[in-house]
Formats: C-alpha cells, sequence, structure tokens
C-alpha cells in the first residue's frame, strides 16, 4: 500500500505527495518535526505538518534569500540568518566572497541535527570556518545586537509556533538597530493567493521602519500556491538600482540577474496588497 | 464526509481540493469532462482528471496567453484562439479595442457548452458580437488558413488525446502559413518542472519556423508546480521591444506592462532548456 503525506494548505485545499519512507519523527521543544523520503521531491523537512524544504527545489527559496539582498549591498561582510536550521540560506551566503561571518540564530536545535544527518547536500555549509552556529531565540539575539551586520535574513516558519514574533513590528524595529547604518533585512512573507493580509500587514510594518520597502517573488512548488513573497526593507540601497559591474558570476539553478530585477515586478493584484489603504 | 478531488499531477504528487458538489460529468467524443464546485477555486473544469481552469484562479493564464501577444503587436485585429472552449482567452482578447474579430476554434463543442453553464464569468464573453465561435479541429482549421491572421494563439490541453497533434513542428509551420506576415503565434507549453523535455522539443521546433522565439512564464496556483511557460514566435515584433505608448489601459488582476517583460526572465535552470544541446 502506497503512503501519501498531504499538506492541507488551506481548510481547502493542499498537496499530496508518495512517501518512501519516515526517516525520522518527533515532537521537540518547539515543533513537530518529521524528515520523509519522498518519490518526487527527495527527503523533505516537515514541520508542525508544513514543508519546510525538498531536496529538489530548495535551491529556489535559498538563492532568492540569499542573493537578492546579498547583491544589492555593495560588500556585505557579516550576516546574520534568523532562523534556517536547514542551512540553505546558510550554503548561498558562502557563494559570496566578501562575507567574513554568516552567523545561523536557530532556535530549535533538533532541525540543525536532522538537516545534518538527512539533508546534506542542504546542510553541508554549516560546517565551513565562515559560519557561527548559535542555538538560541532570534528574536533576543536582534534585541542584543546592535549596528552589527549588513545583511539579515529571516528564513522563518510561519507566524504560528515558535516564529510568531518574527512577524511583529516590534522585531523589524530592533532588526533596524541591529543592521548597520547600510543594512538590509529580507524575510519570507508567505503566499498572496492564501495570506494577502500578513502580506499587507508585513509590507505596512516593514515601510514604517525601512526608507525603501519592497515585495519580491519566487516560484516554490511545494509551499502553498507556488508563488513565494519575500519583503524586503532596505536602509540606503535599491534593490533595482545595482550597478551592473556588482553582479559577479555564481553557480545558481535559480537566480540570475535578469530574474534579481524581474522578481520585482508584482502581479496587479499582489502590487495591490502593497499600495493604498483599502486596496 | 467530506469529498476531495484529487489531480496526480505526476506518478508521485499532486493537489487536492475539497468538493462541495459536482455540476457535471460526460464522456464526450473526446474526453472525460468534469464541472465540480469546490471550496476553494469556486467551480472547476476538469478535463480527462487534469483541472483545466477554475473561477478563481483563471484570470492569470488568461490574460497572461492573451496580453503578451496582443501587446507585442501593434495593431492585432484578426484574432484566432485555437481550443480554449472555456471562452476565457476570448474574454481577454476582446479588451483590446483594434481586434476586428475573435474566432475561437474549439473541437470540444461540450467544453462550451458546460462553461457557459457553469462558468458565466469566464465564458460569458463567447455571446460578443466580434466574437466568431467554430467547433471543428483546429489542426484542420490552421491547414486551411493562409495569410489570415494577426495573432494565433493556442489554448490547448496537455498532449495527450485530442490536443497531441498541437505539439507537432508541422502544426507550427502550419500555424506559421496561417499567419500574416508580421503575425506572432503563442502556445501554452505546461512547466518546468516536471515536463522539461516538452518545453526544450517545442522551443526547438518553434525556432525552426519562427525567427524570434522565446517562452516566458507565470504562476498558475492549480496547474502542476504553480510555475507555468508560454512559448511564443513572432515573425517580427520582438516582446522586448515594445514601445512605451504602445501599452494602454486595461482592467486586469495579473498582467502589467512591467510584468510583461518579467515574465521572460526565466530561471536559470528554464533559460538552460533554451540554450544550447545537451543542457
Amino acid at each position: 500500500m502506497a503512503t501519501w503525506f498531504t499538506e492541507k494548505q488551506t481548510e481547502s485545499f493542499g498537496i499530496t505527495a508518495k512517501i518512501n519512507r519516515s526517516l525520522h519523527k518527533e515532537q521537540t521543544d518547539f515543533q513537530n518535526l518529521e524528515m520523509l523520503e519522498t518519490e518526487e521531491w527527495g527527503n523533505m523537512l516537515v514541520l508542525d505538518d508544513m514543508v519546510m524544504t525538498t531536496e529538489k527545489d530548495e535551491f529556489v527559496y535559498h538563492e532568492m534569500m540569499a542573493h537578492v539582498p546579498l547583491f544589492t549591498h555593495p560588500s556585505p561582510k557579516e550576516v546574520l540568518v534568523v532562523g534556517g536550521g536547514d542551512g540553505g540560506v546558510i550554503r548561498e551566503v558562502l557563494k559570496h566572497p566578501s562575507v567574513k561571518q554568516a552567523t545561523l540564530v536557530e532556535i530549535d536545535g533538533k532541525v540543525i541535527e536532522y538537516s545534518k544527518q538527512y539533508l546534506p547536500s542542504i546542510a553541508g555549509a554549516l560546517e565551513d570556518e565562515r559560519v557561527a552556529v548559535k542555538v538560541e531565540d532570534g528574536f533576543m539575539h536582534i534585541a542584543e545586537s546592535e549596528r552589527k551586520y549588513d545583511v539579515i535574513m529571516v528564513d522563518s516558519t510561519e507566524p504560528v509556533g515558535p516564529a510568531v514574533q518574527l512577524f511583529s513590528k516590534g522585531f523589524y524595529e530592533g532588526i533596524a538597530k541591529a543592521l548597520k547604518e547600510d543594512g538590509i533585512f529580507v524575510a519570507q512573507t508567505d503566499n498572496p493567493w492564501f495570506k494577502s493580509d500578513l502580506i499587507r500587514q508585513v509590507y505596512s510594518d516593514v515601510k514604517e521602519t525601512f526608507p525603501i520597502t519592497k515585495v519580491y517573488t519566487a516560484n516554490i512548488p511545494t509551499y502553498p500556491s507556488g508563488l513565494w513573497t519575500f519583503t524586503m526593507g532596505s536602509k540606503i540601497y535599491d534593490p533595482l538600482q545595482v550597478a551592473e559591474d556588482r553582479f559577479h558570476d555564481i553557480e545558481t539553478n535559480y537566480y540570475t540577474k535578469e530574474l534579481h530585477t524581474a522578481s520585482f515586478a508584482l502581479p496587479k493584484f499582489v502590487k495591490d496588497l502593497t499600495e493604498g489603504e483599502g486596496r
């Protein structure tokens, strides 16, 4: 008998994937963690019944979270990733030679442990000597940091469970303080088909703190609707005004310098979430 | 007990949607047709167990198939839609005042009949006086047409069943003949996650017939992977060289003139399908 994992992305819609076997399952101190071997997507990390990443499509999310802000900044040296215990964003960060240190702050050490074991192509980067891994509360880490980072990336779960604080206005103010005077911040902000209110709220909150606030998108087939948004807050640098010679060749499977710019061209109904009141 | 419709988009992955009720189901002369009332997406047209369109997300596909070629052409007057019996592409075509006649050639009259009944916001456009509806074989219609159309859009099902001929090189050659000297053609060409070979093949075939061949994408949440491709063949006009004053305001929910250009910026792994051999 075939086993299928189904994620109900809404009350009445979901995805379903054939499972070869469950590799690991446990209730951690923070969430329900499961590692599944799927037929279509390779190994898949599931937290609280939501797909976090898979071996086959992980490159989209990780490349787009890392390279858009890192190429927007002229010379990122100190980079912080909040969440992202699978290590995928860190792996992409390390492709930028200007980066001197990449700090990962993940609240749930079990995510790191089982990603290293079952997602080695993603988590292997955590062993790099430029990486500092801290198993602690990202909200607290941000509160205690001042003018320290060039780029901060918030690679969180959905705003339920351990990540709920990471979608608050106070958190964005803390991030602004933790960034240097020309720092850039980016967060994953879910999808516009089922979570339009969240995108509108985050955009509005970030905009009150950062002079340049923009939303960009990427296609992630195992995430709800396949259309994912990222919200960027920047103190000085405009992601749409990157000097042509700033882009250097890096090995990617999704990101290109053309897509860097194109990903900010939003579908009309998404653009409307970032414009005016009552739209 | 709740009823769910599951489309297996591959052997080991799919989407699943809660069904309120089945509105109609029959085996037509060409395919299995089912109209479902879903909780998440409104009414949904399913052909041979594949989602064709839904009331909630149909605007993406229909706008992107119609407006990209129609704004690329400086003054489209005669437009042909092959397939597309739901009427959605025709509805978008009619938003262009230059269009004198929009011809729909759909092989399966039942698709038109039940779309009019259950998808009136989509199929209503078929009643417009500028529209000519022909229930006949699109392949034959193309073979019998010469220098007739400014823009031809192929809104087909997947290359199985009645649509298999619509993905052949001979068909593209027929389209080139049926188009005027400065005509433009576009076809839906499935998704790059599960059907990369199809995209590579169609791109290669179209390129042998049309001087300007380009692929663009759109996010369609109820289609496999959520990332859909369209392949455009054009005799003269470049979709990336549209004069700024060519764009006029039309009411859309997805298409914008910025997205017109941005949709041609392909993810690296999709771009690779259109470049070189053996990649």
